[in-house]
């Protein structure tokens, strides 16, 4: 797995480089790098929250050059596309894309995000290794700085954990009982024959999009089950 | 495809509600409630930078109720979640799991933001269909709201991009008539009164991971209907 790290190119505001390391902290990268930066003021720190120490640890540059030369795959990011398949400089990668096939990089992966107005120089992108956009409305493309790494970060993050599902889902067992609980109480309420195949699949496929958990299912359970049996008493 | 609408529930800080117009622009939502905010200064539409509208369009409420009560589907966003699957209230779905099935959805969907320091609370996420997390890292889960607010818009965007199947789904109104045949059944098998608001919950959250079409609550409606019915017409 890659290693990230987080290169702010001549930011200008310091409640920026705060967000940034903020959303940083959120998604576990810790690395941070800033090229000629504006001074790192309070304000930095009360939007950093509780991520000061990526702050603190914040490497500064003051050439592009020295904050990239040991980066094994730079990437540089962008809101503006060439709509030009000719024009390669500005031909991006949509992150959504980008994150998948990175996951297969090793080494150190720098981010590179430009200064809040111009974003990267020409000479900047033409240095990475490629070119990625967030894919946004087209009426309005430009992002806040902070918001663009937040969402690189959530995206690289999502690819790179597999995130095991926490409930514990029923197993096919507990989901035939339960598909046979709500037979039950179909018969129990004299549902028409010609109807009830159908709406136990219908059952059947709600419940599989639903993917109960163990309790969910226990609940389910007791309130079908127990409306089933109390009919078929009464129907005796 | 559903129409979202963002809703931020007593914003404190007029730069975030800037920020949240300004991301709302960049994933094309135009639609902003907000209950009980801090005042709209300077700040709050210089952070929105070409989002100007968004923030003058944007409609106040003093109350959680007035501000919910035309939305057909309410989603609570949360930082936390329970470990404990019996605690239905804070159990959430996750954003990527989420913006997939809510593409299905029609009508309008309210996307419910809480204060910045305390979030939400537990009687506003009761009225909310379902709890969506972003997923982040577990040391630091709690993120700046117009983050939040951007990487929600991000990956609903994504999603939307690409749509899936087309089921119509139940609106507003069916639902609520769902989960009140089902709390006429769980009395008609005399639940026990200490579980009941535990377990009707539980149910409202397996239906809205299920998102159930017409037709699948027209058929469930008929069988939880009449189970309910018979049983009380014993009880009598």
């Amino acid at each position: 797995m890659p290693s990230y790290h987080v290169i702010l190119v001549e930011p200008k505001y310091p409640g920026n480089i705060g967000a940034v390391a903020r959303v940083m902290m959120n998604f576990d990268v810790q690395s941070l790098s800033l090229i000629n930066p504006c001074e790192l003021t309070d304000e930095a720190y009360i939007r950093a929250v509780h991520a000061h120490k990526i702050l603190d640890d914040a490497t500064i540059y003051s050439t592009f050059k020295e904050a990239t030369q040991h980066i094994d795959f730079l990437v540089a990011t962008s809101a503006k596309e060439t709509l030009s398949e000719k024009k390669h400089l500005r031909n991006p990668l949509y992150l959504n894309e980008f994150s998948t096939q990175i996951q297969q990089a090793q080494g150190t992966v720098g981010l590179l995000f430009g200064r809040e107005d111009i974003g990267l120089l020409n000479e900047e992108i033409a240095c990475c290794d490629v070119i990625v956009k967030i894919p946004t409305d087209q009426t309005y493309e430009t992002m806040n700085l902070s918001h663009s790494v937040g969402i690189f970060l959530y995206q690289l993050y999502l690819s790179r954990v597999s995130l095991a599902e926490k409930r514990t889902p029923i197993d096919a067992t507990e989901k035939h009982l339960l598909y046979d609980a709500f037979s039950d109480l179909l018969t129990a309420i004299n549902y028409p024959t010609h109807k009830t195949e159908k709406t136990e699949i219908m059952f059947k496929r709600l419940i599989s999009r639903a993917i109960p958990s163990k309790w969910e299912y226990h609940t389910l359970m007791g309130v079908i089950g127990t409306a089933a049996k109390r009919l078929t008493k009464q129907r005796k």
